[in-house]
């Protein structure tokens, strides 16, 4: 019996996919960016059957590639092409919510629960679970928690691995590591599901994760501001952080996004008029209904026009407009990708340089590709703005890409220069590799390729990502 | 030239001590509870010298043992008497706060750096730095990290590992890990920060760190809180918390330890009456100058008492009282030394468990050691309490420990059983190694053993401590 027969025995002829027609949504990312075919696609529904399916691949030299929504953005999720022969292993059928205690501010999930399903259990029992991102309704919890998942609530809440409170990990032999506790305080040696959060599936499969909650949100109040530079932004962020009101998103937004939304997106009616160089999306809540977020925020903006730090400033007057605000924030990758090729990038500084990053920035792609437009938006708060090097009309992605590629190492150059991450949120994947290769510490990268080979021997788990080929 | 020779010229003979009455302060915890003499002190003044410290002491077979303040429960910071020769590693002079930007909410500091100056250095420039427990006056950065500590605030801004932004380690082959950035968003690899926060010293030497700091606060309020039981108290923590305000504090009192503090503290005024079996001390706080905090703890506690979830309760009337209220709590761990002999432990349940965590432990107690009397106190809001057996009047620490010595490891089991950690925040050092071997799931020391060899295969740093032998 060939392997993936055995897999098909193991785990029932309708969860070991082989047909060309039912792998081919599994072979691509959501956005068909990367490609990859797969011998065949896994789906074991119990962590039992993900545990014999890992040990089986390792047994005969198959490689698995673990996946969930797959909306990741560096192709982590699936197969390399030019790789060992691998299968993808799916988690989609371990979707339970396992357990939820609301006295307790906790939640345990499976792997294969969408991240938006895990909201709104939260929402149900009077909780927030407070990471979200554009993808929230595809993508699922293992992959938000291999990919260490940011998004716009990580200038309050953290990013998604400071969330998680326990962890359930098939290992790449096989054993289930389980500790998938709901203990806040836990100093009994290594903390070792921090190896696993943001390892993209190299080092085992998340199957389960205990998370923590939040009280629910009470008062949430959102202005869109008109602010004159990147060091006024800052300059607002922090006189609104030092105010002591609870920032939960702090955006900065160039004006030139807007502008492509104005030209892409005409059912968006956008809140000031387009004669800023840069826009500010700020949001302040409260969980406690007594807290007066409005007054709080509006005296923030009225201290901050009076000094300069911005010329314009709305709040939104009710929950329809402030949903219209951050369509806007959501929908803007989808028009930039209307707009032509871009080269893009994911880095952060520290929040404090974020002004300097931008000034440098925006120098260096002047100087060096004058025919592309530097477009910046980002989550400033935590100093991870996306630059992006949009072509000239015309140009197409490959000429573009020819042209301007190393665009993306010069803005991570600068980010890394400045104390700062090449790869803020999105992690490596393999469209990072050579980052990875160029500007991390070697002694970094040799440390994490001890912890893989600790942990693979066999080079099992999702082989060719986050780690550049020795 | 000997090996403690050449360190001598390496650092300077002021800076390796060996005469016995300049070693003897090194050679033991704060407490007395741990001793083990060193071949030396060394007192390196720069993060190259312990660098180079660490690569001799390897190269010539010296075990090296990292000691902060030595103010550790588990006795990490002391030479392991009967293990191999060792020099303790004093951090003190690596004292320097590199760096504090008000703008970024961050601060570098070394691992010499009292945490009560950190604090300090946060206060002037108009920050708060949330880590606070009893030792904070002694306590240096260095072995807060390395021990993960909790304290009192982790119910609202975690552990110590929460607040961590970069590191700087120098591994056990004398190399430098730096990742000493201010970023807060990095997804470029395995977090391997992780796994030396909480190694209590057994995986190289923590030097600096980049810390998170947190608006200043505005606005707190204490309240003491008289409940009729725990189950009452994790209900009043669920309504505080629900509420929506800031539970920065939720400490958990037996009536007993109350007792204890009014017979050895007669200058400590108690704020209620000892006639409840359970108290509670809540601190609400707010950044924000705005948020009513006072009026939202009163109206918590009007309906706590409405629905009988406590009889009696009392808010601080003005910061001395405040003040007050916290003596009793921080001076407590005196006075039950003062009273005589007990066992103790350092459990932690999922918050939720705490009330069947008492329920259980003071039925075994009482039907094992009769003789003994349960005394509980501890952080309930992170499910961390900390509960003892008291000898009876006359009994001896030796006698008491040789009959009831077992119960530390009952109270352990039901801890794990009911999903817990048998160390919440003291780490484990060497007083700990025989619950590790009982009751942490044997895969993952394992996992632990292979990253110890990984990073140190010459077993230089802390041996003896953290992971029990094999």
């Amino acid at each position: 019996m060939s392997p993936i027969d055995a897999l098909a025995e193991l785990l029932g002829p309708r969860h070991c996919l082989r047909d060309a027609a039912d792998t081919a949504p599994y072979a691509a990312d959501w956005r068909g960016s990367y490609r990859g075919a797969p011998l065949a696609v896994l789906r074991p529904g119990t962590v039992a059957e993900v545990a014999a399916a890992v040990a089986r691949c390792g047994a005969a030299g198959i490689a698995v590639v673990p996946a969930g929504g797959r909306t990741g953005l560096c192709g982590a999720a699936v197969v390399s092409p030019g790789g060992p022969a691998a299968v993808v292993l799916s988690l989609e059928r371990l979707n339970r919510i396992r357990d939820i205690d609301a006295r307790d501010f906790s939640l345990v999930a499976e792997a294969g629960c969408v991240v938006q399903r895990v909201q709104e259990a939260a929402a149900e029992a009077g909780r927030f679970f407070p990471i979200a991102w554009g993808a929230q309704g595809s993508a699922q919890i293992g992959g938000m928690l291999s990919t260490n998942a940011g998004g716009i609530r990580t200038i309050r809440w953290g990013n998604a691995r400071d969330l998680v409170l326990g962890l359930e990990v098939v290992l790449p032999d096989g054993r289930v590591l389980n500790d998938l506790r709901r203990v806040r305080k836990d100093n009994s040696g290594y903390a070792l599901r921090h190896l696993f959060l943001g390892a993209e599936g190299t080092l085992g499969v998340i199957t389960a994760a205990a998370l923590r909650l939040v009280p629910a949100l009470k008062r949430v109040e959102t202005a869109f501001v008109a602010v004159p530079s990147p060091d006024a932004a800052l300059t607002l962020l922090s006189r609104v952080m030092g105010s002591g009101a609870e920032v939960i998103a702090f955006e900065l937004v160039q004006r030139i996004c807007l502008e492509m939304v104005a030209e892409h997106g005409p059912h968006l009616r956008l809140p000031l008029p387009l004669d800023s160089p840069w826009y500010v999306m700020v949001e302040l809540a409260a969980a406690h209904p007594d807290v007066p977020v409005r007054a709080m925020l509006e005296a923030s903006l009225a201290e901050a026009l009076e000094a300069g730090e911005c010329t314009d400033a709305v709040l939104a007057g009710n929950e329809a407009q402030r949903t219209a605000f951050w369509r806007i924030r959501e929908d803007y990758p989808e028009f930039a990708r209307m707009a032509g090729p871009a080269i893009s990038t994911d880095t952060a500084v520290p929040v404090s340089a974020v002004p300097e990053f931008l000034a440098r920035v925006e120098q260096v792609l002047a100087e060096r590709w004058p025919e592309g437009r530097m477009v910046a938006i980002g989550h400033a708060g935590d100093g991870n703005i996306h630059v992006g090097l949009r072509a000239p009309p015309g140009v197409t992605r490959e000429d573009w890409m020819t042209r301007a590629g190393a665009a993306d190492m010069a803005v991570n150059e600068i980010a890394v220069a400045l104390g700062g991450s090449f790869s803020a949120e999105h992690g490596i994947g393999v469209s990072k590799l050579h980052v990875m290769q160029a500007l991390k510490d070697p002694l970094a990268i040799e440390v994490m390729r001890g912890i893989k080979r600790l942990l693979d021997p066999r080079g099992v788990m999702n082989p060719g990502k986050v780690l550049p080929a020795n």
